[in-house]
């Protein structure tokens, strides 16, 4: 067994109620490492292009990396890699806690989960013992009491995930959620987990993982400690979580308002870190992790007094907050609780709803089609009711539970114009004609628009890699990109948490240390090694979505982005410069302009020639 | 020590942040047995008349008694008493789950509470080990994220009870709730709670009773489980729980309509046992207790999906929905886990409500009074807003949160003519114009109309103390009355749950034995001494009111019970012929007929000459 990994793949087949143990692949360990390279191998090698996401043949891939659980800070986060049924693309999303270490706790690097159950299942893995158990008493819960009578059932030691109502209803926005809350979300886990007809998975464990030198290894850990500590945003990002950044990032343009019209908001300090500290009585965070981001809220007043909830992060301040023109801070705790029960994308539940207003406003849709509900900009019962309905496909709500894009064509009426979404993904809160490397990332996110693939944090402040950079300008941009797309793919290996990575806290060296000392792969000594790893990990995924049909057309951005000019400073009269930025990035990859697909040359470079193999006899690469 | 008892009674003294584990009196013992009888005793010792309920002043105790955790079934209730802001006199209220024998297992006879904390707080008894703790972190949560919090910060194994944001508010119909959402809610003892500002206490124990003689024990145990078995409820009551009489009390006509009015409901056939029964997922019940009557309901459709909560008990349905009009069995799912999660009681609320709805229907009030909310009968929103409201006195609810009697007088306008309550305390779910003796229990309970204290299930039936028996006469139901009340009050020295006393499973002899082999205290082999201590019990309660100035004419009725006949079968026609009832009643019960005050020789009969004595002094004992 390789040092750093527990040696074991864990495949569930829900069709069949079987369980196997596979040896975890010397040859996957040299070439993925674990985590985000594991899960994209996995599908592309498993599953059939243009299968039906929500169909028995797709599978889910949980995967945790060499560094979960070694001692090294940020390193136990695990992701769920799947075909989305939001976007049909290639889907990664990522979550936080316990559940990561868990896993390897109970002597797994990844779980692989295909077919489909019978009847409503949950899986509990007790180390080697795993039962394929009914969930018919918890079928219809929410997560928190899911988890409740799961634990119960089980182990109260034990961690899991589950999903919520909007998972066993197919909402293509559903999240995957763990037992305090943390969020796997975006692209439609959740729908993927009810498709299968799979509530949750409940993980115990007592082994550890050995790592190859623990004096190196702490050497390393050491390191990490005091890059975080010295980092210009550790103590920000310690005290106050995102809620440091949502005041700030609307006075530096980024944060999109009004389904992203970008008008001004007033009263917007109430998004500053003071006002939202106001609502802090606790502190968390994921296991070992020196951040400690988590934050607990608590609301005594108002309508919503008694509620207690994780804090909503920046992504839920833009989509339930400045958005929909929401200042009401509380109406974005409750309904950001509402969204962890029930089991949502906030982002892309906040810009369905945004969305939905827009057409309103605009007389694209009345109160015929909304039951009655009148949607107001900024109205945070809107907010409220309209969670609820799209969790539960509630009338109205069931034509926003498809997503934007696809309610967008269920509506029709020139609505599609609205949709503020990229592959059918909705976009996160940087409006990417206020940053442009930003708005390349998603364009060219392998999910649809997503900032958690190449975020560009020194982009949105101004000061990129070691210079200043200006947002505005499309120079470089290509470049600038594919460095943090590349940056998160190799880090996501280990698995590091994007957060510490994108603000510069852990580099490629670091990760190589770590890496090197937890596993004693000699390849993973070299940082310039794993650089080819997050490249080939992202060339992989492009490659998953050529396989499935895509092509440098659907590399868009929405109309509003394309053709609308930012009306407010800083960023005034700004557009986002598609093609040319395109341009750019593709050669700076090394893709072929036109279609925008890896050339056989890069492929090659990248050790997936198989991949270019592949893609040829499909007639999909380029010549 | 004497056997059955732990020897220590616990005095909390939250201005000095104090904790004194005194011993439990022998005489005390011997005179009151224990829970119930313990409670008013030290009531009437500590308590100066005419003190303000929400003082530091007032005390709150909690008792437990001599088969609490000895293995007797149904033995582990706990009593919080304590003197009433919602009514003025003595306060009783009754809880369940585990919180009784874990007091028991930490090694306490009783808990007094007295003083105020200068700031929120919360107690911590682990064992002899007594912290007074911080509790601003869970100030303003509901009881379950209190819960969550709490036993975070303690020991998971713990139990407790707590206060919502209801009981911080003051509100005079706020609950006491434990960590499983049993509630001890009427009278307002979560509001004594607050006012002390104390949110919670939370208890562990590893110790033991020690009974008498185990083996005589363990043969009456064995007789109570047969007597459960082969008792006429006992699997109904098992299986559904108060679901069983929900539909059946209302085809006898007990079952209250519209705010008393009894009109005709339609669609009641929605709270037979198989309609609700639906909703049941899952058994629980009290520490040791084979009837098992609690159920969680799930509720996997409609606007409240996803909702997970106890079963709400026989007089929510009757609180929110039969007397509201309401036939949305959801919507009093939902409003019951709210109350349980705000800490109010269902009863009280569900009155206002029905209060509210009909001064709404009269015009008496209107949108102008309600914050614009259209008070409808049968409206499942009203329902669930106002229970809010209520919880968190917001606008209109601020009122309503002061109870029906007081809301009435703010009111003003005529509006007590539709209060329906005595001595302040909201009528429970059987009218007493359908049962007499039911009523007469209502109107002479020292603590207002309660269900609890005294019910008459057998006539409720029309079979009473083996005999037939016909609800609608008056004849012998000053005796009955008596019967119940006093049985009751003997059951809770133990403390027996009233539910399978009333239903005939458990009777003074079988008390008796259960008392005499878990203590030995030879008085206690005589059933007629459990009579004795019973009506001595219910004889002090009264002296207490009488000790804060009530008399006969505070045991009355509504009006509309007095003077409007039922309109529909089986009671069409009826009303509550209060003074001939009374009359008869206080002279089974040996009290002065003229000011319903017990005569100097029914308390020296029954060992209360001090009590006689001081009312003496005070000029209100009778000629």
């Amino acid at each position: 067994m390789v040092h750093g990994y527990m040696g074991k793949i864990l495949r569930l087949d829900l069709t069949r109620n079987e369980a196997v143990a596979e040896e975890t692949p010397d040859d996957l360990i040299k070439q993925f490492i674990g985590g985000r390279g594991f899960g994209i191998k996995i599908l592309w090698d498993e599953l059939s292009p243009n299968i039906d996401p929500l169909s028995p043949e797709n599978k889910l891939v949980f995967t945790i990396g060499p560094l979960t659980s070694t001692g090294v800070h940020s390193a136990s986060r695990w992701l769920a890699q799947f075909k989305s049924p939001l976007t049909g693309t290639y889907g990664r999303s990522s979550g936080g806690s316990h559940f990561g270490a868990e896993l390897k706790f109970a002597g797994y690097d990844a779980l692989i989960i295909e077919g489909r159950a019978s009847k409503p299942t949950y899986v509990w893995v007790n180390e080697d013992k795993v039962e394929f158990r009914d969930a018919n008493l918890v079928w219809g819960m929410t997560t928190g009491n899911t988890r409740d009578f799961l634990l119960d059932e089980t182990d109260k030691k034990a961690r899991m995930v589950t999903i919520g109502p909007a998972g066993e209803r197919l909402v293509k926005i559903a999240a995957i959620v763990t037992d305090d809350m943390r969020t796997a979300s975006r692209g439609g886990g959740g729908a993927v987990m009810g498709a299968k007809n799979l509530k949750a998975i409940v993980v115990r464990g007592t082994k550890k993982p050995e790592p190859y030198d623990k004096e190196a290894l702490k050497e390393a850990i050491k390191e990490q400690a005091e890059s975080y500590k010295s980092n210009f945003a550790f103590e920000g990002f310690s005290n106050f979580g995102t809620n440091m950044s949502v005041h700030f990032m609307y006075l530096a343009g980024h944060n999109p308002t009004f389904n992203f019209k970008q008008e001004e908001l007033d009263i917007v300090e109430r998004f500053s870190p003071e006002v939202l500290g106001q609502y802090m009585v606790k502190h968390g965070g994921c296991h070992i992790c020196m951040i400690r981001c988590w934050k607990t809220y608590k609301l005594t007043k108002g309508a919503y007094a008694g509620t207690v909830s994780d804090m909503p992060e920046y992504e839920t301040y833009f989509a339930y907050g400045s958005n929909i023109g929401n200042k009401n801070i509380e109406s974005i705790v409750y309904a950001n609780k509402l969204s962890d029960e029930y089991g949502i994308d906030t982002i892309s539940a906040g810009s369905a709803i945004a969305f939905a207003i827009e057409l309103y406003e605009k007389g694209i849709i009345s109160k015929y089609e909304t039951d009655g509900l009148e949607l107001r900009w900024g109205d945070p019962d809107v907010l409220v009711e309209l969670v609820k309905r799209i969790a539960l496909r509630d009338g109205f709500g069931n034509i926003l539970a498809e997503g934007t894009k696809k309610a967008a064509e269920i509506i029709g009426r020139g609505a599609e114009k609205y949709a503020q979404q990229i592959k059918g993904l909705e976009l996160p809160g940087y409006d990417p004609r206020t940053a442009k490397a930003q708005g390349l990332s998603y364009v060219t996110s392998p999910i649809g628009a997503s900032h958690c693939i190449g975020w560009n944090t020194f982009e949105l402040i101004g000061f990129a890699i070691g210079k200043p950079t200006d947002p505005l300008t499309t120079e470089g941009k290509g470049e600038l990109a594919k460095y943090c797309q590349d940056e998160t793919a190799l880090s996501e290996v280990g698995i590091i948490c994007h957060f510490p990575v994108n603000m510069g806290m852990v580099n490629a060296e670091l990760c190589s240390k770590l890496l090197y000392a937890a596993t004693g792969i000699e390849e993973f000594r070299d940082p310039k090694y794993l650089w080819l790893v997050g490249e080939k990990i992202f060339n992989l995924e492009r490659a998953f979505n050529v396989r499935e049909g895509f092509t440098r057309q659907d590399d868009t951005a929405p109309e509003r982005i394309l053709r609308e000019p930012v009306p407010r400073p800083p960023s005034k009269g700004q557009i986002f410069e598609l093609e040319q930025l395109l341009n750019d990035y593709y050669k700076v990859r090394g893709w072929d302009i036109k279609t925008g697909i890896p050339t056989k040359d890069k492929f090659e470079e990248l050790g997936l020639s198989y991949v270019a193999k592949t893609l040829e006899e499909m007639g999909k690469l380029p010549e």
